[in-house]
């Protein structure tokens, strides 16, 4: 059996406590919050710690906080010589504190606290510096998913900005195109499954097989139409400059 | 029994005849394709014509062609008074020919040739010029999906606009997330469940609800870091202008 701690209460780190909960490889021995209300719908208070120095010996401390808190956080444990990951697609390994062993364990998923996540097809991106710890690392992360990855920094660095443009710039589109519903008098409900089916599309077809629409066709007539169409110049910025790259891009087909 | 012949044989139309042949309401009397062969898999070859004076008399007449041909193909009908809708969410109504009865039915989605998709989730947006037409293409709308819509020119645009970001350039988002996802030699399979889950969130939460990333956060040095990992100069200038509307988004609330 491993036994794990994990620092934090945000939204990774209260979807890895109910992931390794359920795991019957792993127990999950404690959680630091600075405020154990947050993880006391999750766990039984006893292992729930407010004081660092309270953390017990555990095989893997998984350090699930926001990027700046990383560091300072890592500073204050009381352990040394234990294998210490944090879960941040931005940050270095190097940030963690030289006391500890350092590694990387990278959920690439978007987590919001109100929406119910399946753990298993979450790939997890791993980073070690033995190949002892990168092989328990892989044994946790496999208890938890089916898509376990072990990648570089400069790769996981590059899978972060990826992520940025398929899922944060995405979510902004679904936005605007919200924001246009309304002033339109239209439900947002009508775009729903054109929105699922574009992401659905790309499981089978690659996003180059994929693209259709008047950047595409270079249909001048329909964008020019467009660009017209849209009163607020922000969303103008952004239909040209897409546009535009939908076009180069098939000039260098 | 509604009788219906359909004018095209491109990504809308092949659907269209897939979905028609499954109704059980009406009757899909003739395909018109200039190239027979083109839909000759989807129906028997005594249904598809490729003069327009072979088209018999039918209640609705539904031309699903490139924009740029609706007008050109309205002309050449060989009846007179019928119901004659076209597909676009881009063209006006009146781009139909005056001599028969003018409608749209514009169903909401991307359509690629390899990839089947189920009508019933499909919106369709319909707009007519009597009460009588409006209910007939409700009846046929109605036969093949559960979503229907009676919508204005102007909201048909605005839709036609919205869709654009929602699904070709998210699509495009997708494809530069591929492009980075290769140059650093990772699979694209990494990224579908944060594709997937990103489309899936906005099922339930809105937009606004489910944005994350560093650019909501007003993360500085995230975003630093991003734009000097980035070599493209259209993916730098695309991620600026996206991080910025999403911050100036933020400053709104």
């Amino acid at each position: 059996m491993i036994t794990i701690s994990i620092i934090g209460s945000g939204n990774v780190a209260q979807h890895l406590i109910q992931a390794f909960t359920k795991s019957e490889n792993i127990r999950l021995l404690q959680v630091y919050s600075r405020t154990k209300n947050n993880v006391t719908h999750l766990l039984d208070l006893d292992c729930i710690v407010d004081d660092f120095e309270n953390l017990l010996p555990v095989d893997l401390c998984i350090i699930a906080v926001s990027d700046d808190a990383i560091a300072k956080v890592a500073a204050q444990l009381p352990f040394k010589n234990t294998l210490v990951v944090h879960t941040s697609g931005a940050k270095s390994l190097d940030i963690l504190n030289h006391d500890n062993r350092k590694g990387v364990f990278y959920p690439l998923q978007t987590f919001s606290k109100n929406k119910a996540i399946d753990f298993k097809t979450i790939p997890i991106c791993l980073e070690a510096t033995t190949i002892a710890d990168m092989l328990l690392l892989k044994k946790v992360a496999h208890s938890i998913s089916e898509s376990v990855y072990e990648i570089n920094s400069q790769q996981r660095k590059s899978l972060h900005v990826a992520a940025v443009f398929v899922c944060n710039f995405t979510n902004h589109l679904y936005q605007i195109g919200a924001e246009i519903c309304k002033e339109n008098e239209l439900s947002f409900e009508i775009l729903k499954p054109l929105i699922a089916e574009t992401a659905q599309k790309v499981m089978t077809l690659s996003p180059q097989e994929a693209q259709t629409g008047p950047a595409k066709r270079n249909d001048a007539e329909t964008i020019a139409s467009h660009i017209h169409f849209l009163s607020h110049e922000n969303q103008k910025n952004i239909y040209q400059l897409l546009t535009q790259s939908i076009i180069d891009n098939g000039k260098k087909l």
